[in-house]
């Protein structure tokens, strides 16, 4: 496997295997000590247990059936539309070997992998592929590159690892002109360290894996661990503002920024000074969450931390929701949250228990259910740091968790929740080969205003989705958490409409979102804006705020070339 | 004393004073249990002890001299400016009560509180004083005025606790237009309170010991306490990017606005979505340090904490500053600073030594000698929070300490310096009175930039302001600690030249900017832009940088009345 895999162009895992392999190096005390091999089989039969099997065809209506993606081969690719004079001048700016719009490097670079991108791509469709592909090798090159589109007309989409999941990579233009995505998988390594500043620069195609690789030969981590780390870059964690799932400890992406290069078709900004500056606003947090449609983030500075010399997971139960959330609520306020939290609902819980086999498993549901948390919450909670004042916080913790009436899981069910961490994606892919609609969406809310979104979420979902014998599975879980509130995470399962899939989730993500808004949510925690959400950017951040971001585009970016399809309203 | 008295017209210190009293409430455990009582004496000769103004003379080459300001009777103030029209049509909108333009009014109102503004109002300039000043009494009448002051073509400028030391409220204009200053006296009120959530909803008028009293009642705290704490408002903590002396631990201001509302001339913006968003940039950080440029904050939601069980404030020293900060660095990158961080260099230990009197001060001088700390460092470190979570962070950092040669003074050390937290400014007045220059100066560097940064502020004041028989003497202390680096506070006092005092400390902080820039300091840390540093804006953060900022104010004050003399250079 190389270091850095191109991702599958109909699912998730490496291209080239279609049976996806996670071989994420990555277990409970570091990066390095354990592989976790989750075989994905075709066959779903074999990828789920026959109990959490029965329990989803039971709660969604659904029989297994197989609806597998049309062979690559067959997937259908109009041919470039990059003018000839357009091709060869950007041919003698970055050289032959950097302008591709061969099929396989286009189809590779077409959309992100969204429940909607995955449909498109696995009935044939890539019509949001880009027209050519550039691989530009630095930040000259790249403001270069930008504008000499910005002269011919030309659309740039920045691509890092291909994995939004909001449509950030779709590719569409009012005006309809051509469209190239730029690659930045040539910039994709260290560039400096600074340890007593613990800063590294870094380029922004490189990902994770290699970064924590890099970092561990001096002790030292990013810490930075989303769902989709074994492919997304840290160009792209920064135009999304992305959050890991240590975040409530090490911080989200944007806290790890401390600068970065931004190439824009009007010149280059260096934004940040580290530590902390009063001078004026904040134009880096401009630059974060900007999508691409400001310019290419061409490098980054960001804080590192010592591996955490030690690191204690466990998981906890709850009765209720709402006794998991007073009691995270507590914890938040008194500053005494652990580095990872994880909180899941009752749906997931109960789904969460039944994918695990084996006696251990079967002894804890058992005993689940004997305290009377058979219908609880499964929490899963992290602490990283120097052993005494791990050992201080989760003593203080603990206590609260206990006054609040949870019962200690242990460090089984923390570690069974780690070797897991990066698998859902793969899983997804077997579940749409057999019928189901598997989708996630993502918000947070104040600690006040969580309980109400939730519902709301939940409602809307299930109002949009339920059809004559059939019904959606939503199961949300709570990740990351801050002393005001907490963000929820939302996996929705359903029967596919195999006649309108698309028109069937659109329905149901748009219920959901002007539910969640109405009830005080975020549009997006951390997946980002996209094409998906900006129908409600205006909603969220007021008419006058889409009219300044609107300007600082106007600024930077005067032809609109710069991903014109993703984050603002037409 | 009002509960938020207004700052006496040509120094600090409550109005009607000019024998200031600090009478600030608070002491080692919290706001309310002891006041401290420094009764800064009009005669230099009792405010200092002789050892410590035995020590200045020497070092300064300066013979204390009686160099009182102008009676405020023989201010020179020009007529209003304001047109009657514009008078008659603010009065409508605000009622008669709320647009004054009498003298002590338009003096109150008068530029900030720098060494150069103390400079003018002592020699009888009040030149910079608006034409008129309102009070506006909520968000929609202060988008009225803005609205108002647009088409009317009169500038505004926002008016917290008048306590800017970098020319923040110099209201200078290119167009020489009317000037307004706009008072928030009247949005000064906790508004909501959502504890689950930790957040506070108040008026931008408010100040931190009105909202600090609020909350005790809650068992809840803020917790931001800059020098200028007892007259500095919530808003213009936010419009300038304060940091307080707990920042280390409680986060600078930017921390702990979870959101706030700006009236601008082209509407209101509602901002920030806690507890976080990715759906787009950041624009709450737009209006964090925009200065008044981009329009009026006229409401604060911040993050609020319970208030600390323990305090723990501790002395300690090392034996150099390269020694000291070497220790700071290691304690930040195992994210073991504690939440109060002052690192004097030797020249201030000295001072600060050398004020303190009585039987202990002298042991601590002798005791420091003779273990060959004589020329030490004084570090002051101050850990808050649970007691058990306190002592396992401050036995990690203890041990780091001891590891870097630091030696330990004990509580009594960090007493004294809690109990003087705001005792500067008002000795500054009596040593104004004296005949010295006396002004700070501040920034932010990484660790590794730290020490150069350091040798080059010193160097380039030492420069400037260096004359024959006389010397200035430049005090730093480190602050404010991040992982990535730190800020350096300076305080310089040197004999002042009374035929072009202002000439003589211009020159030296253009030497000191030019100095800390070169050498990758930030141009400022926590006093903001002004009318000082905005010449050097661009060279912080690039021509295209400024573009933008410029193009956002163009959007929302498409007039230029907001502030226009400060923060974008002309």
């Amino acid at each position: 496997m190389a270091e850095q895999p191109e991702l599958t162009i109909q699912g998730w895992g490496p291209a080239g295997s279609r049976v996806a392999t996670v071989a994420a190096r990555e277990g409970a005390d570091g990066p390095d000590d354990g592989v976790l091999e989750l075989t994905a089989d075709p066959d779903v039969t074999q990828t789920l247990p026959k109990a959490a099997r029965r329990h989803l065809s039971r709660e969604l209506g659904w029989t297994p059936r197989s609806t597998p993606p049309v062979p690559v081969r067959d997937i259908e690719l109009a041919p470039s539309r990059l003018p000839a004079a357009a091709r060869t001048a950007l041919v003698e700016l970055l050289g032959e070997e950097n302008v591709a719009d061969d099929r396989t490097t286009r189809l590779t670079h077409a959309g992100g992998k969204s429940y909607l991108d995955l449909l498109r791509r696995r009935v044939g469709d890539a019509s949001d592929a880009p027209d050519a592909v550039l691989t530009p090798g630095s930040t000259e090159q790249t403001a270069a590159l930008l504008q000499m589109c910005s002269d011919l007309g030309i659309v740039v989409v920045p691509f890092g690892g291909g994995t939004s999941v909001v449509g950030g990579l779709a590719g569409s233009d009012a005006d309809d002109r051509p469209v190239v995505a730029v690659d930045l998988g040539r910039m994709s390594t260290m560039q400096a360290l600074d340890v007593p500043s613990s800063l590294v620069t870094v380029g922004p195609g490189m990902r994770g894996p290699a970064l924590e690789k890099a970092l561990a030969t001096e002790g030292l981590t990013l810490g930075h661990r989303p769902q989709s780390w074994e492919f997304a870059t840290l160009g792209g964690y920064a135009a999304t503002r992305s959050a890991g799932q240590s975040s409530t400890g090490v911080g989200r992406f944007d806290d790890l920024v401390a600068g970065l290069t931004l190439a824009t078709p009007a010149g280059v900004l260096e934004l940040g000074k580290p530590p902390a500056s009063a001078a004026g606003p904040d134009l880096l947090g401009l630059a974060l969450g900007s999508e691409g449609t400001l310019g290419v983030i061409t490098e980054l500075r960001l804080r590192v931390r010592p591996m955490p010399r030690t690191t204690a997971y466990e998981g906890w139960s709850f009765r209720s929701w709402a006794a998991g959330l007073a009691g995270l609520q507590r914890l938040a306020r008194h500053d005494l949250l652990p580095d990872v939290v994880r909180l899941s609902d009752p749906d997931e819980t109960r789904v969460t228990l039944l994918q695990a086999t084996g006696t251990g498993s079967r002894a804890l549901r058992a005993g689940l259910r004997s305290r009377r948390h058979g219908q609880g919450c499964l929490l899963v909670v992290g602490w990283e740091g120097l052993p005494t004042i791990v050992r201080a916080r989760q003593r203080a913790a603990t206590s609260v968790l206990k006054d609040g009436g949870a019962i200690r899981l242990g460090r089984r069910v923390g570690a069974a929740w780690q070797r897991q961490r990066f698998a859902a994606p793969y899983l997804r892919d077997r579940l749409l080969d057999a019928g189901l609609l598997v989708e996630t969406l993502e918000t947070a809310a104040t600690w006040t205003a969580l309980p109400r979104v939730y519902d709301a979420v939940r409602r809307a979902l299930h109002d949009s989705l339920a059809r004559p014998g059939r019904r959606p599975l939503v199961m949300t879980h709570l990740s990351h958490g801050y002393p005001t509130g907490a963000s929820l995470y939302v996996t929705v399962l359903a029967d596919r409409d195999d006649d309108l899939p698309i028109q069937q989730w659109l329905t149901a993500k748009r219920a959901a979102t002007d539910a969640l808004l109405a009830a005080g949510g975020t549009l997006t925690h951390h997946h980002a804006v996209g094409v998906d959400h900006r129908p409600w950017l205006s909603q969220e951040v007021g008419p006058l705020g889409v009219d300044v971001l609107r300007a600082v585009k106007a600024q930077l970016d005067p032809q609109g070339i710069c991903n014109p399809g993703v984050l603002l309203p037409d």
